[in-house]
């Protein structure tokens, strides 16, 4: 039973990231995604109380793969955790993949709603957080020259976010993998004290 | 005739934003602009060939307020372009402003319309191609150290969209155009030779 059950929610989870990113989160309605993972309207409302909490639960899915980096790095030195991070785009970028529509309509979505613009803005300030006390560590330990961590972990999430940006805007653009590496060791070259 | 025609002509564009950041690209028709611009549909043709031209149009309009600041630092040593270009961040921003769910409709649109997709990819390329050549110059007068200026160039338009991304998701998350300036300074001493 509890099997078949996860199975359920990871079908609509799936079907919904479809729905999203070809119609839309408006236009997806609940009935779509039942019938697009044919299920139960009843087995539906077991899983998620409404099509915004299954949006959430989306969100937080993607934000996962990022907090995972994240925790992998911990104990290591400032400098190590950075170019983890780096090697974790590749991992990122092939998730985001061709669901750019639906990133964008999390974001739409956020901007026209308290609760999503609640859920969407506390990863940045957990991020921001978290590479303000990792540059902090840097300065501390003596591997990176004296930054401003605050200013500096905001240069690191803008770059991040952009970065990303572009690669969904326009996979072709550029070798987005490469472009990653390179600017988080151009990024990190400019923080390690030499 | 002249003066009214580029009164109407403004008229549309205003309520344009307005009612696409309000109800949304598709939701808002060109009856519903015309009825807030108190203009008749002939008026509307007569500036407009389409409901996606006039989008494209105030895609222009944004895109002019970072040409001009490129356009002013003709002739200025690389660095100082640099600073320029974060002095010019709090017009952006200011410009932005509360649009952010029409700057989202922007590239939702771009993702599911080849034409707008062509429009809005268009200006990245002409700015990677003016940041890699600004930082070349700087490269060879000898004011920046030797980074490869196409990774430079990328990491800095990055860090400028996720800049302009995360300010409008989240105006009183940061004083922003402190971060902008400080961001600035930071990878501008990353790339200047001490």
């Amino acid at each position: 039973m509890q099997q078949r059950s996860e199975e359920t929610r990871a079908r609509i989870l799936e079907s919904a990231i479809k729905l999203f990113s070809g119609r839309g989160f408006n236009a997806a309605s609940v009935d779509d995604i039942c019938a697009e993972a044919e299920i139960s309207k009843g087995a539906f409302y077991h899983h998620f109380e409404s099509k915004q909490a299954l949006f959430l639960a989306l969100l937080d899915g993607w934000l996962k793969t990022i907090d995972n980096a994240i925790e992998a790095s911990k104990g290591k030195t400032a400098p190590e955790t950075f170019m983890q991070m780096a090697d974790a785009f590749p991992y990122i970028f092939e998730t985001a993949g061709n669901h750019l529509p639906m990133f964008m309509e999390f974001w739409l979505q956020a901007s026209r709603d308290e609760k999503i613009w609640q859920a969407s803005i506390a990863p940045y300030h957990r991020y921001h957080k978290y590479f303000t006390s990792l540059i902090k560590k840097g300065v501390d330990e003596g591997s990176f020259v004296n930054v401003d961590p605050q200013i500096a972990s905001r240069l690191i999430i803008s770059a991040a976010m952009g970065l990303l940006l572009q690669s969904l805007l326009d996979p072709k653009g550029a070798k987005w993998e490469k472009v990653a590496r390179e600017s988080t060791t151009l990024l990190l070259n400019s923080l390690v004290k030499k």
